[in-house]
């Protein structure tokens, strides 16, 4: 099997078909036309074996993975998704692993709405390099910076999950689940560790939210290295505080069932992986969002100062535990 | 050094300032607007230690080489250089590794013209992969798949001397010699060895070309596999067969000298890492191409058929040497 072969076996998808890709994969480099008026979003990842997903994990369940929390930067701009190029890292080309990784790649490819437009394979220790684009209109994308005064904080769905199913891992979902349809929930037909476990394979980029949120939200951010972390992120790059009530966190049934409450609050604040959105949002669109998106939460204000204060359901202050992940401490 | 602080310490370059970069390094996306009637160019390439350079790279030389090996891309589409991202995975955060390797970064993304907009840094096993985002007026880029028949073969300059560095590898030039203008030679300053060895750490995307041949080349393609495996593939895009006289073949002193006649050639047809443009041109533009890039050179013609056919300087067919780097066979 060499290169070509390769590539032209597993990563040359007929679908999405995207009419902003002038020319796809293939050649020295892709083509992208933007619609006028509109700015690209770029952004990169890398999942690195051993670090950001277990050595044994599952293919089809990485290549969904892989993908959706590269695309969850795309949400956290407000961004709609065209493409992404994907750099392959392998040891060794195995044709099975090969056939479930790009079935899982293509089947979130398809369910973002991105066109897999080119890359890179090479032989080595597995390694996975997603870059996504997408397009907002010019001007109006979500940045981290622009959390105001009297703002309230909100996120878009249950946290901690991903953080639960870690823990429950190794054990993956076998056969894998079919994903959910935007909006579904997964928590009504599996038990809780199930559930837990696939929150952490298969986060859903918040695409619809993060597109609703345009015009509306003031900052955004999505909450990969935990909720605590990406905070400060937006409340630094804003110059505002963040104060948050810590009774107020969403957490799914299947996490507080499995763990109980206070493990569950701090999966919550500080388990990375969930890639909800966290956005600050003007008191007049709190009505809105919760009529198009039950899910999402309010969880506390925006107000002057630096940094994250937690309160907790009386009011007072308390401590926060161990901020997010740090890759080189 | 946390993450955040090695990103702010090594990778917040000032320059270049490219007007097209609406929202740099540091929030969920960057944001490129780019300019009307424009298309976006866009590649990635992966760089795995001890698969794309020996593992104890000098630190500056990987950051410069890494960059202009994944900016030869947009060259060979004719597209002008805008910005990148890096993906960069290491063992550990060392310092005095992390201020060579950007600083060689930096001065190739200035020499290029190309502003770090985002990126991503893990710990691991060490691995570069780089996005280079460039844009051609619409319609208009340099593709594979149209070489015509009756159009002559060219090439950008010398071929082998990257294979021949390499072989003469693990001397790294000490200390770094600084990159030579757009259109300099090397070889007047340096050892017959130093020189090849430099142009093996040090290729230089051929930009001015690429943007030259828009308009005038049928198809064009960089040499990164060897000559015999990359006029294959601009064969096979383009359906014609590449007629080339290896006699034609430029060749630097450099290489003949330390090397002979024979092993050069074979360096030239089936080397890897020279990152000269290979492209087809109606025979109208050949006086305007030596004009211009006097180190071009005509190799051979495009005719009917397939593949790629040598000829000897008595016009006669001759053996292919073995062809280009394969990553799994």
């Amino acid at each position: 099997l060499t290169e070509f072969e390769l590539i032209k076996r597993y990563f040359h998808f007929a679908n999405p078909q995207k009419e902003e890709v002038a020319l796809g994969i293939g050649d020295d480099c892709a083509l992208l036309q933007l619609p006028l008026d509109e700015q690209l979003a770029i952004s990169t990842d890398s999942l690195v074996s051993g670090v950001h997903f277990p050595e044994d994990a599952p293919p089809f369940l990485l290549g969904q993975r892989a993908l959706a929390v590269a695309t969850s930067d795309l949400a956290a701009m407000g961004a709609r998704p065209i493409a992404f190029t994907l750099a392959l890292t392998l040891p060794q080309a195995d044709e099975n692993w090969l056939r479930e990784f790009s079935r899982g790649l293509k089947q979130m490819a398809e369910y973002c709405g991105l066109a897999l437009i080119g890359g890179d394979t090479c032989r080595g220790a597995l390694h996975l390099c997603l870059t996504v684009l997408g397009s907002t209109p010019k001007g109006k994308a979500l940045k981290r910076s622009g959390a105001q005064v009297g703002d309230l904080l909100c996120v878009g769905g249950s946290l901690g999950d991903a953080g639960g199913g870690l823990a429950l891992l190794p054990k993956a979902p076998s056969p894998p689940a079919p994903l959910p349809q935007a909006g579904e929930g997964l928590g009504e037909r599996a038990t809780a560790s199930d559930y837990l476990r696939e929150r952490y394979w298969s986060p859903m980029p918040q695409l619809v939210l993060g597109q609703w949120l345009l015009g509306k939200a003031t900052a955004a951010i999505d909450i990969s290295d935990g909720l605590l972390a990406d905070c400060t992120h937006l409340a630094e790059a804003s110059g505002v505080c963040a104060q948050m009530d810590t009774s107020l966190l969403p957490l799914s049934d299947a996490l507080v069932d499995h763990f109980g409450d206070e493990t569950a609050l701090n999966y919550a604040l500080s388990a990375g992986d969930d890639y909800r959105l966290l956005f600050t949002l003007p008191p007049e669109h709190l009505a809105g969002l919760q009529q198009a998106f039950p899910q999402a939460a309010m969880i506390g204000h925006i107000q002057e100062g630096s940094g994250v204060v937690l309160l907790d359901k009386h009011g007072e202050p308390r401590q926060a535990p161990h901020s997010g992940w740090q890759h080189f401490q």
